[in-house]
C-alpha cells in the first residue's frame, strides 16, 4: 500500500537501551530510513562519517544552526548534535518511513514542526532494573547514576503526556517487533492513506 | 503488558468481503472478546442462540431498547439488530479487547459513548472490484447491485473522515494480519496503558 511519508521519533532514558533496540531495528530488513545526526565530537573507532554521524567543525555546526538548517540540535558536554531538515524532508517527500533517535526536548520541537509525527518511547522494565543498567556501566559513580536517574523519571513522566506509544524493553527482539508493528499499524491510518486512497476512488 | 480494555470497531461496505475477514479473525487464536449482537431474525442451520447471535422475539428486543439496555441498533428490512451494553462494559472493565462488527452509523453512536474506540474500515482494493463481488453474489437484481454500490460509495467517503484505520481486503490473511497489527500497536499507546506505566511508577 502506498502512503504519505512518516516520521517517528524514538525517544528513551539512558538505561532504557534504546540504542540497542535501534541498532537491532536497523540491522533488520524492515523498510525505514534513518535520520543522520550531525555532530561536532570527534568519530570513535569503527563509525563512518556520513553513515554513523557526519562529523564537521563547531564552526560549519554553528553555521547550519545559523541557517537554520537543523531540525533540532542540543549541546552534551562540549559537543553539538542536530539533525539536518534537508534530507528528512526529501524522505518524507519520497513516502519514506524516516526514524529519529532524539531526546524528550527535541522530540517537542519535531512535533512542532511536523504534527503528525508518530512518537515512539522505550521504557526499562521497572526502575530497579534502569538504576542496574546504570550502575552495570561502570563508567559512572554514584552521583552521576543518581542524576541520571532523576533525569529518567523527569522523561518517563513527560512520556504520559507526549508520547503517542510506550515499548517496555524486557526482551530485546520484542522491543524491536514492538516498533515494528506499531509502524505498520500507522501506516494504516486513514489519515496516512490518501494516495491509497485517491486509487479506490478515481473510477467512484 | 497488562492494558485497559479496548473497543475496536470493523466496518466495512457489504462486498468488501469484511464478514469473511472477521470470521478469519475469530478462528484464529488471537485474544480478543467477540461482542455477540441481539437479533430478532430466526436462526438459520448452524446458528447458535448466544454464540452467532442473542436470538430473541421483537417484544423482547423493543423492550431492551425502552431500557437504554443497547449500545446501537438498526433495522435491516423487517428485523432488528443491535449490541447488548452490559457484557461489552464487563469486558472493558476487566481489560478485554472487545470486537464489535457495526455499520458506519452505527460506529457513530459508538464513538459518542466510547471517545477512545478503535475503529478500522474494511475496504474493498477497488471499486471495480467490489462492483464484480456484489454481482457475483447472484442473488442480487441489477437494481439491487447498483443501489448497495451508491451506498458503498457514501459508506468510503465517511470512511475519510470517521475512521482511525483503513485495512485493503485484497488477500483475505493479509487484511486479518494487518488487522492484529493495528490491535497490537493499539495495545502499546500510552494513553492505554496507566496500569502498566503505574506498575514501573510505584517505586520511583
Amino acid at each position: 500500500m502506498k502512503n504519505n511519508g512518516m516520521l517517528v521519533i524514538l525517544s528513551g532514558p539512558a538505561g532504557s537501551g534504546k540504542d540497542t533496540v535501534i541498532a537491532e531495528l536497523f540491522k533488520s530488513n524492515f523498510d525505514i530510513t534513518k535520520s543522520v545526526s550531525m555532530t561536532t565530537r570527534a568519530p570513535r573507532d569503527g563509525e563512518t562519517d556520513g553513515i554513523d554521524y557526519i562529523f564537521v567543525s563547531e564552526e560549519v555546526f554553528l553555521k547550519s544552526v545559523k541557517n537554520e538548517e537543523l531540525l533540532e540540535f542540543a549541546r552534551y558536554g562540549i559537543n553539538y548534535y542536530g539533525t539536518p531538515k534537508a534530507p528528512v524532508d526529501k524522505w518524507l517527500s519520497e513516502g519514506e518511513t524516516v526514524i529519529l533517535k532524539i531526546d524528550v526536548e527535541g522530540a517537542d520541537n519535531i512535533r512542532k514542526m511536523y504534527p503528525d509525527t508518530v512518537s515512539i518511547f522505550i521504557m526499562p522494565p521497572s526502575m530497579q532494573i534502569l538504576e542496574k543498567r546504570l550502575r552495570n556501566r561502570g563508567s559512572e559513580d554514584e552521583e552521576d547514576v543518581l542524576r541520571r536517574l532523576k533525569i529518567a523519571v523527569r522523561e518517563i513522566e513527560r512520556c504520559k503526556d507526549e508520547y503517542d506509544y510506550v515499548v517496555i524493553n524486557d526482551d530485546l527482539q520484542d522491543a524491536v517487533d514492538d516498533i515494528k508493528t506499531i509502524i505498520n499499524a500507522e501506516r494504516h491510518k486513514v489519515s496516512r492513506s490518501s494516495i491509497f486512497l485517491s486509487e479506490v476512488f478515481k473510477n467512484v
